[in-house]
Order: structure tokens, then C-alpha cells, then sequence
């Protein structure tokens, strides 16, 4: 009983969060009421608050939530036996596969976080753990001989972030984008960031001799 | 008489784009007011809406102002005797030397264009400009063999434009951000997908050979 209790109020909690993101995509941050979040989440004001007690506390549940979900994904991928496939298909979920919805509230936080310190705060700790986990990544791969040994991985990542967040702003405000077409100019020049060889022979489009 | 009149105008206008850019970038599009604007320029709200009727009349005002910049940029840039050497001049002017105040008007006006379509519109007419700029530069770069000739420069130019995008929200909402560790990773990576040589030889820091 305790136990389907606590399962119900994770479900509530998921479910606002959820409803939360489609209002702040659509409107931003600013211009989204508690009740407008409510009326979304199909739940009185009183309920709601039972669980959040300010925007920026959905907004750190939301941060709380992805960095939850990159943790689950850096852990199931499988760098070791194949980098560079494995990178690649993180790098198309990220570039390609990630919702409009997604792409709007990231945009919306970051400009909430301009003027905002608490979701400043959110916004930074969350960006530094994933920082902080794909520099882990990357130093293991050195140290398989998977990539370049002598990077700058500090530099390297925050222009890895860079243009993930850079791709997700174009989307984010010009629909028409074709990020199909744009990934694997991204995943090219990552790979030759990282000094992922075959970059002498056949400069586009090397797809073949990962692993 | 008629002509320092003229001058005198176009001064204004200068002035008033001067004013509502830090407006904008302090405090943002949306919460941002004529009233303020007037208060930054100096000068009563009749006289600034001889200038400009609407808050979006002023961004496009800005837009104008930033366009006639980049065609004098790229016109004043000798790309035919040293493509590189003046590739990475403009690098570092739009990654580094931008001030926190334009970047983060980018920053606003990007977000605002997502709900504003009048501001969508005038950011896009000004990112297809810049884009078909871009282009042509390349195109007659890939001829004159300063880069390789058979790449696809539509997806090379949307990658290099969010590639900056990307630094810039960076810069924009983290002012710890190190640009200058990070341009020589930008020039390095933008060199590499344009196929602009050196990319056998050393992998890193190759900032010799150009020409």
C-alpha cells in the first residue's frame, strides 16, 4: 500500500513535469503561470503545489529528470567494444531525434537563465555534470587508444556541448532545418576533433572502420 | 543645411539602437519598454517614435545596422591572398571580440523569435543574408582550391553558423566561458570540414601553412 503510494505520487510528479514542458516550450518560462501549468496537468492549484512550490522548483525537477535520464545513457552505451558507432548514435539522438518540445524548452531555460539566478544555478550544475561525464568518457577512450591521446578534452567538450546547443537553437527557431542533413557534418568534424582517425583517407562520409 | 540634418538623423537613429541594444541585452526583449528605451537614449517618447514606432521596428532598425556590418566585413576581407589567415581574423571577431552585450542580445532576440513572428521574420531574412554571404565566400573559395571542392555547403555553413550560435548562448549564459581556449578549437574543427589542408600533419595547434 505504502509502496503504491509512493509509485502514484512518482507518476503525479512525472506527470507535471511532463506538462510543465510542453507550457514552458510553448509560451517560455515567463509568460507560463502555475495556473496554466495546472490546467495542463488536468490538477487543482492545491495538488499541484503538494508537489512544486514555485516554477523554478519544476524546473529543477526537470533538470533533476535529464540528468537522470544522460546518466542511464552514458551507463547503457557500450563505448568500449564500439566508440565510435556507439558515439554516433548518441550523437543522432541528440542532434535528430530530440523533440521539438525538447529543443524549445532548452531554449527557454537557457534565456530564462539570463536573468534568473536560480535557474541560473539549475541550468550551470546540470551542464556542469554532463560536462563533467563526458570528459570521463572521453578520457577513457584516450586511454583505449579510441581517440587522440593529447587532447584538450576541457576545450574539446565545450565546443562538443557548443554545437549541440548551437544545432538545437537553429531548430528551435527556424522549423525548417533539416538536421538530417546536418548530422553528419557534426559527426565528421567531432570525430576529427577528437582525432578519431581515418581522417587522411576520404575526408567525407567515413563511415566504415569504427570500433 | 539639409545635409547635416541628415547626418544629424542618422546620428539619432545610431543612438537610439545604441540605447535599446542594452535595453534589450540587460533586460530583454519582452520586458523591455519604449518608456526605457526613451530613458537610455535620452530623449522624450515623441521624438523617439519619429524614429521608430514599436519595440520591433527598432530590432529590425538593428538588423539593418548588423547586416550593412557583415557585408563591410566580408567585402573588406582579402580572402583571394590569404584565405586562412583572414578566416581566422573573422573567427575570432565573432567567437572572441563580441561583447557580452551583442551576444546577448543574439541571445534575446533568438528567444523572442520564437513567439514574435515579426521578430522571426526579420532574424531569419537576416540569417538567410548571411548564410548566402557565407556561401558565395566558400564557393569561391572551393574555386580558387583554398578549400576542398566537393563539399556540401549548405550543411558546412548551417554547421559553421551554430557552431558560433553555440558559443555565443554559452558566452550568453555563462560569463566564465573561456573564448579564447576555445577558438583555436573552433578554427582547427571549421578548417578540418572544409578540407582547408594540414590535416595529415599534426593534429593540433596547426596554425602554420596557410596562404
Amino acid at each position: 500500500m505504502r509502496r503504491a503510494n509512493t509509485q502514484l505520487q512518482l507518476d503525479r510528479r512525472a506527470e507535471i513535469l511532463a506538462a510543465a514542458q510542453r507550457c514552458f516550450s510553448r509560451s517560455g518560462f515567463h509568460q507560463t503561470s502555475m495556473q496554466a501549468i495546472c490546467a495542463e496537468a488536468g490538477m487543482s492549484p492545491g495538488n499541484l503545489y503538494r508537489y512544486f512550490s514555485s516554477k523554478e522548483a519544476i524546473i529543477a525537477g526537470i533538470a533533476e529528470r535529464d540528468r537522470a535520464e544522460v546518466v542511464q545513457q552514458l551507463a547503457n552505451a557500450n563505448f568500449t567494444s564500439d566508440f565510435w558507432g556507439t558515439f554516433a548514435a548518441l550523437g543522432r539522438h541528440h542532434v535528430v531525434e530530440r523533440t521539438a518540445e525538447e529543443v524549445g524548452l532548452c531554449a527557454e531555460i537557457m534565456a530564462e537563465s539570463r536573468r534568473n539566478p536560480e535557474i541560473a544555478r539549475i541550468f550551470q550544475a546540470f551542464d556542469e555534470d554532463v560536462k563533467a561525464r563526458l570528459i570521463a568518457v572521453l578520457r577513457a577512450a584516450a586511454a583505449r587508444g579510441d581517440i587522440a591521446p593529447a587532447i584538450d578534452l576541457e576545450s574539446a567538450v565545450t565546443m562538443l556541448m557548443a554545437m549541440v546547443d548551437g544545432i538545437w537553437w537553429r531548430r528551435a527557431v527556424d522549423p525548417n532545418l533539416d538536421a538530417e542533413a546536418v548530422l553528419p557534418v557534426f559527426l565528421s568534424i567531432t570525430r576529427q576533433m577528437l582525432g578519431g582517425g581515418a581522417r587522411c583517407e576520404g575526408e567525407r562520409g567515413e563511415n566504415s572502420n569504427e570500433g
